[in-house]
C-alpha cells in the first residue's frame, strides 16, 4: 500500500507529488477542496462532494480541469492503486500557474490534486470519552460557504484549540451566535431536540451534517436548524461535532464548562451508530 | 536574463521550482509573503519588508527557516544571477509540508520561496491619465494587518475590477468606512490635506504607505491618518493609491463617479515624484 498522489493527469508517489511554486493556489489560496472518506474501498457520498466542489468552483469563478465522469475514474484508479480500503482522498483545484496577478489570468489551464492517503478517524477511546472544545471569536471572511484553501483562519483557530489541550475551536460571534468549528459543523440538544446552525454565508454545508440531519429524521428525532447562542450551546443536554473524519464526535466540555452529566449523551450515540450503518 | 527561483536553498529556473503539494502553504494558505521592488539592482526598502515579513511570521507563529542576514544574502545574489536591473523580488515563507491535519505540525521545516522576475510596473500612459476603481462590500477576514497568502477575497475583488474596467477595487464596509484597495492602499486629498486610513487591522500597513506620509511630512503638506467614510472618498479633490508595484498612483474615478476634475491632481503628481526620487 502507498500513499499517492494525482497530478497533472499522472498518479506518482505523494512524496513525488510536486507544483509549480507560481501555482495561484500556492500564491493566492485561489483554489477549493474536499475531503472523501472511503470506507471499504468505496467513496462515501462521492456525488455530494462532487457537486459541493463544483458549487464551490462556480463560487469563484473557476473552472475545473475534468469533468465528474473523469473525476470518478480517477478517485476509483487511485483507490484501487493506492490499495487503501480505508482511505481519505482529498482533491484541491486551483486557477493554474501564472505570473503573479490578482486577477484570473485567460488561458490558464486550472490544476487538480488528488491525494489517497490512510484513513485517520478518531480513536475509539477518544469517540467514547467525548471531547473537549473551546470558542474563539469569529475572525473569518463572509463567505465560509464556499470550501476554499483559504483556511489560514481556521489552522489558526486550531492550534490554539490544540494549545489549550482541547480538540477543536468553534466560531462565536461577539454577538454570541455560534457558527460551526474550525473543521466541523456543530450540533446542540435541547430539550431532545437535535439543533444545529441553519446553512448560509458563515457555515460551511456540511456533508456529513447532512447525513447526520437526515439520520435523526429517521430516528424520528425532532429536527431544528435555528440560529444558535452560546449560553445554548453551554447549556445543552448534549453537544457533538460532525465532520468527514470526525463522522458523530460527543462533546463533554466547551470552554471548560461540563455539557450534560459530562459523558458522551444517548442522543450523540444514537446520531454515531445510524452513521456508521450508512457509511458501513 | 532568466526568472528565477530559490527553493530548497537552491537556485532554480523559475518554470523548474515546484513544492509538495502536501507543503501547507499549498493546502492551508498557511504562510506569509513581501513583493520588493528592485530599482537599479538595489532592493528598495529592504530592511522594511524583512522586519514586516518577520511581523507577519510572528502573528501566525511562523519560524522562518533562515535569518535576515541569510536572507540578505539571497536575495542579493538572486538578483545578480537573474539579471534584472529592474526586478521583482517576492519572498513566501510557509510551514512545510506534513499531512493534512489543521494544527501545526510539530518538527516540520517551514519552507521559504524567492522568486526574481522583471518588474512590472504601471504604464506611463496610464499613470498620466490616472485609473478608476470601484469599490466592492468589505468580505476579508479580521486581521488584513498580516500579510497572509489567504488572499481569495483579493483576488475575487481584483477580478472584479478588471471585468468592471476598472484598476483595483476597495473595500468599503456596510457601514461606509473605506479601508484600502485589495492590493493598495488609498489616500485622498481634501481641503489640501493628505489623508489615509489609520494602522489596524483591516489595514495592511504598507511600506510604499509609510514613504509616501514621509514624503508629503517632508513636502509640508499636511497629513492625517483618520477614518475614511466613503462619501469623502467621493468627494475628494484628489484620490490615489500607493502599493510597491503601483507606486503612487492617480484615481480619477471610482464607482463612476468622477474624483475632482478627472485628471491626476498636483499634490498625487507632487507625491509620485517624491517617490520616485526616493527609489531612484
Amino acid at each position: 500500500m502507498e500513499e499517492l498522489a494525482y497530478i497533472e493527469g499522472q498518479f506518482v508517489p505523494l512524496s513525488e507529488a510536486k507544483i509549480s511554486v507560481t501555482d495561484r493556489g500556492f500564491v493566492f489560496a485561489d483554489g477549493v477542496y474536499e475531503v472523501i472518506a472511503v470506507y471499504n474501498g468505496r467513496a462515501f457520498r462521492l456525488e455530494e462532494h462532487l457537486d459541493r466542489l463544483a458549487t464551490s468552483a462556480n463560487a469563484i469563478h473557476l473552472s475545473l480541469p475534468v469533468d465528474d465522469i473523469e473525476l470518478k475514474k480517477v478517485i476509483k484508479s487511485g483507490i484501487e492503486q493506492s490499495g487503501f480500503q480505508e482511505a481519505q482522498v482529498y482533491l484541491q483545484a486551483t486557477r493554474g500557474a501564472a505570473p503573479r496577478s490578482h486577477a484570473f489570468p485567460s488561458e490558464v489551464q486550472s490544476n487538480l490534486v488528488v491525494t489517497f492517503r490512510p484513513l485517520h478517524l478518531v480513536a475509539d477511546e477518544i469517540r467514547q470519552a467525548g471531547v473537549s472544545v473551546i470558542t474563539t471569536e469569529e475572525i473569518r471572511w463572509s463567505r465560509c460557504d464556499i470550501k476554499s484553501i483559504a483556511l489560514l483562519p481556521n489552522v489558526l483557530a486550531k492550534q490554539k484549540a490544540v494549545e489549550d489541550g482541547a480538540f477543536e475551536a468553534v466560531w462565536v460571534t461577539k454577538e454570541g451566535i455560534v457558527y460551526e468549528g474550525a473543521a466541523s459543523n456543530i450540533f446542540v440538544v435541547r430539550d431532545g431536540e437535535v439543533i444545529t446552525p441553519p446553512k448560509g454565508k458563515k457555515i460551511l454545508s456540511g456533508i456529513t451534517r447532512e447525513v447526520v440531519l437526515q439520520c435523526a429524521q429517521d430516528l424520528e428525532l425532532p429536527v431544528s436548524e435555528t440560529t444558535l447562542r452560546i449560553e445554548e450551546l453551554l447549556q445543552g443536554e448534549e453537544v457533538f461535532l460532525t465532520s468527514t473524519t470526525m463522522e458523530v464526535l460527543g462533546v463533554v466540555d466547551v470552554d471548560g464548562n461540563t455539557i450534560g452529566n459530562g459523558t458522551v449523551g444517548p442522543i450523540t450515540k444514537q446520531l454515531t451508530d445510524a452513521l456508521r450503518q450508512e457509511v458501513g
